[in-house]
């Protein structure tokens, strides 16, 4: 049975790393001592060993230890044998792209839907979609494909941004991004802003937060959804 | 030699498309009564004929006829004929796959290094440079390949977004996103601000318009030209 956090972002204005998420984690991990972090989405660029560092900074609060997926000599390996998995956020061209060659994508598939406690966060979220089709990140490498995990059965468009009223600037907004989106694919695509996540549990999928979420679907008007909606519909 | 305007983008706020440019589009295509519109980047999933509609309309201001590259049965050898060429902006990644699906990209890069006017905005400015690693666009489908035309010896962001002051939203900004291409990617980007554009003409490379552009290059600060600047110095 899954069970996945798969959140928007790992930090809101004003708080600091996964702070606004501790006592969520705290139950999702409950019993877990250690977990994987793979760092592969290097936001800013940071290396695995900085990024790894942040993440056990954070967890430390948990009483759990973290090993960067970087250090383990069979990557495959270290996720099928983990309690639990997180995946933090940055790019995910190069996320994505280091997944396929470390022929961890299979595997991390695998392991969560086998139950293994998973938490994502922006771009370890959107690989929780069918793909990563509905990314914001700017495409830095070639991944072999875009194809993700499919962990819940619709696409992901974390850090949901509404349009900016008065703004000049001619590029698109989001919506009409993810509208385009839908010119060339069917499947659906939740907007989640900043600080809402999707929680998967016993079967079932919540939208989880303060915030509600935006609806995108194939040839339909987008819609708002509350906070703790069941996402059965979207299945 | 090579003859292109490559712009930021076709419309700048408060005016009309491509009305910006027509005064130095009247002179780029003088003595050029047709020219071949590229439709693939289909702005907001605009059909190919709607989009070519909207060319037709703005260079009908010039006297010039506008065929969609669509339309032609040959794509390759349309472009190779065509004495000039406009490729629209939209999504970068929707024009680039059809570009390679329609075997089109290699006879343009060669007609444009054989000195067939061309005009690029937005996302037909950003196939000129090196690879389409630094567009905004989302990544609604997997083309065969980021390489684009090479026309400059560098990649283009279009639509240039400085930091937005006091934003609380946890997105990177546009500077944030080029640093890390730079920790992937060694060539120099320029970012064109709306109402910019490169001018190559006679084996020369200037920035044009009334804005100064931004330079990123690996491992340094990125920094402020003029406009009118010789680019010489970023081959």
């Amino acid at each position: 049975m899954i069970s996945a956090i798969i959140a928007s972002t790992s930090t809101v204005h004003g708080s600091g790393y996964l702070e606004y998420l501790l006592d969520t984690l705290k139950l999702h991990f409950k019993g877990i001592d250690k977990i994987i972090f793979v760092p592969y989405a290097r936001p800013g660029g940071i290396s695995h060993d900085d990024y790894t560092a942040n993440a056990a900074k954070a967890f430390k609060k948990l009483n759990i230890e973290v090993i960067g997926l970087h250090t383990c000599e069979n990557p495959a390996e270290a996720i099928t044998k983990a309690k639990g998995i997180f995946t933090g956020g940055g790019n995910t061209f190069v996320l994505v792209n280091q997944l396929y060659k470390n022929k961890v994508l299979e595997p991390l598939k695998i392991a969560i839907n086998n139950g293994t406690s998973y938490l994502g966060t922006s771009a370890g979220s959107n690989i929780c979609g069918l793909t990563m089709n509905t990314t914001n990140d700017m495409p830095i490498v070639y991944p072999p494909s875009f194809k993700t995990l499919g962990i819940v059965p619709f696409n992901i468009n974390p850090h949901y941004l509404d349009p900016i009223k008065g703004s000049t600037h001619m590029g698109e907004t989001r919506e009409t991004r993810i509208k385009e989106f839908h010119k060339f694919n069917t499947q659906p695509v939740i907007g989640l802003r900043e600080g809402s996540w999707i929680e998967a549990k016993d079967n079932k999928l919540f939208l989880r937060g303060n915030l509600d979420a935006r609806i995108f679907t194939y040839d339909a008007t987008a819609y708002e959804i509350k906070t703790n909606t069941d996402l059965e519909f979207l299945k």
